[in-house]
């Protein structure tokens, strides 16, 4: 097990719209793709590129997202998590069952279409981490 | 002004060498370079490198360090910047205050020996952004 690529930040926010337009009006970025629900996991998401990563951005979609609670504290938005990624997501998962992390649920489709679970954040020095297989294209 | 590299993942931690094992641990990662002093900025860091980005492990020095507050809240640790590369500090500089954001302090000289300033959260919805000019070499 290596570390992997920091395939994106995730940034929560109450309105995408609103984060899109300070990523556009102060850095000139653009979205990449529009928006788009993932209902399984309560979010709304959209990334902006950077030319080496990702923010992905985080919008609570119905009132037991698991981001409400986070804006609830964190009202204007902020840092939710990081992503790494990892070459095989089943291989990656039982080396750090292995190391007695624990793991918050089951292994499912993130927003990129790969196999993505997270870590405990007390197990990461107060980090939510998020580990994603490597898209294969 | 385009959004450049994201050349880091700035963490808090209380105790950068036991960040590194957890690093080393799970990750296999192993610190780039030994950990040093900013006394100017009040921390001590240590780089972890992934292959396209790096995290910033930092841990109070002295008791008024503005880390110490940060830890108050997350005794743990806990995401505390994101740092973007700029082709030109300056130029970065005087676009941001073109465009009304609150600087955070004086443009100075970061952990990368390149001069770098930080954008106030509140105008980054939430996430504190270091602003951080490209190594020349």
């Amino acid at each position: 097990m290596k570390l992997g690529r920091l395939n994106h930040v995730g940034v929560a926010t109450p309105s995408i719209e609103r984060s899109l337009e300070t990523y556009r009006t102060l850095f000139g970025a653009e979205p990449h793709g529009e928006p788009f629900d993932l209902p399984a996991q309560g979010v709304r998401v959209c990334f902006v590129d950077a030319p080496n990563s990702q923010i992905e951005l985080i919008e609570p979609l119905g009132a037991d997202s698991p981001i409400a609670r986070f804006l609830e504290k964190n009202a204007e938005g902020g840092q939710h998590h990081v992503c790494f990624e990892a070459e095989d997501i089943d291989e990656a998962r039982a080396h750090f069952e292995g190391k007695g992390v624990r793991i918050l649920g089951p292994t499912r489709i993130g927003a990129h279409g790969t196999p993505i679970f997270f870590l405990h954040p007390k197990d990461m020095g107060g980090v939510l981490t998020e580990i994603m297989e490597t898209p294969k294209h």
